[in-house]
């Protein structure tokens, strides 16, 4: 595989212009390409451009609205309920961020949950956005099932990040974004690409048993063949693996 | 060592009078004894009436100030700022608390920190106190350097503590309560009492490596010689102790 180094401005540029062509509009192009080129130039690649295909694979499958404006559903001076519409995540994500800062402008608070949504790219880009405003941001959300419960079989649990970010005063902010799960998929992946196996305590097989082959974790959790990647802390309760299926259900 | 059984209410009232003894005034005495004996109750033994001989400990060497009133300091309709005044831990945790659930109850969120407080027992406890009122009770804390962050020689950070109760609707609370550390310290102390090797990956000693000796790493955070026990996901990255390192942060 050739490697070629390309720009973050262009590449930013392409993803939009993917986007638009998939009738996304303008504004909420904008954010996707930001979010996902953003978590490249941060060394997240599990969570950069690569998505651009799911997403694209999504609108065509017709789970992914391109064109959905998310919209208040109930709101009181501190807190909303926000409805996406099944449109992309960073839109939603984003529009629900900002209203919890606009009321955190207000009241010192903001909480604003999101519903019916998609892939929202890494929970860091919302948590971040509060610091502008010398605020802490959290940003929280769930995903597919790919973790299993602790002394459980199945996959039914999501690598459900928690972010945080914290505004510095002489120093930089301090922003957090991890999974709740040993590592996300995508850190899977990367595995599998390589041709590697995985440390033991990352993941179960079929039969509940830690496994070093991560193709087969990717294609049980796909199919539901049963086991998954482990939570925060690892297999058993030994070295607190309950303590990251709290956390996951969080 | 000969066992005897005890009805947790004779326990209650035996630590209630021994606090009363100590100048701590009944409604402060009340929450102690009661949050150590529900810890005990609950199995958890680390938190449990084995706190009452630091407790007065604190009251005689006069770092707990054992009549302290808790008192706001600054106030808005959603969030305040109490000081403990150095007082029992447990009436302080109670007071903000409820002033959050008071908060809640007329805008839908109450934040309340606490500052200049002393131990306050298990942080379920106050998380649990949103239940009745059917909201969700979040609990934070800190606590004195134990735990060396990933990559660190040194103990300092705490074993800060999440906790977090859900209302069931037809079923029972959801309450996690958890050290962002593998292990809280108590979970040592009963290796050290029961003369067993803590497991690989708890903590590491004054040198920064893994170690299995519960003794020598209590002994070392005692005295600041250096190691301590690790954040939650073990040592270095490899199986994520940079997450629990992370939410020690928060």
């Amino acid at each position: 595989m050739s490697e070629r180094t390309i720009s973050h401005e262009s590449l930013y540029s392409f993803v939009k212009q993917v986007l638009l062509k998939c009738d996304v509009p303008e504004d909420a192009a904008h954010y996707v390409a930001d979010n996902l080129v953003l978590s490249n130039l941060r060394g997240i690649d599990s969570h950069g451009v690569g998505r651009v295909k799911r997403y694209v694979g999504g609108i065509k499958d017709g789970y992914i609205v391109p064109d959905a404006r998310p919209k208040v559903i109930r709101e009181n001076s501190v807190m909303a309920n926000v409805d996406a519409d099944n449109g992309v995540g960073q839109f939603a994500g984003v529009y629900g961020m900002d209203l919890a800062i606009d009321k955190a402008r207000m009241q010192g608070i903001g909480l604003v949950t999101v519903s019916n949504s998609n892939h929202y790219g890494f929970a860091g880009y919302y948590a971040m956005r509060a610091l502008e405003y010398d605020f802490i941001g959290i940003s929280l959300t769930n995903s597919e099932p790919l973790v299993v419960p602790t002394f459980g079989k199945d996959a039914i649990l999501g690598t459900n990040p928690i972010s945080i970010a914290t505004p510095g005063s002489r120093n930089r902010p301090w922003v957090m974004d991890l999974a709740t799960s040993v590592v996300p998929r995508g850190k899977l992946e990367v595995y599998e690409r390589l041709g590697e196996r995985i440390p033991h305590g990352w993941a179960t097989d079929e039969t509940g048993r830690s496994t070093e082959d991560p193709s087969r974790v990717l294609n049980n959790v796909l199919h539901s063949y049963g086991g998954g990647i482990l939570p925060l802390g690892g297999e058993g309760e030994l070295h607190g693996g309950h303590k990251g299926y709290g956390l996951s259900m969080m």
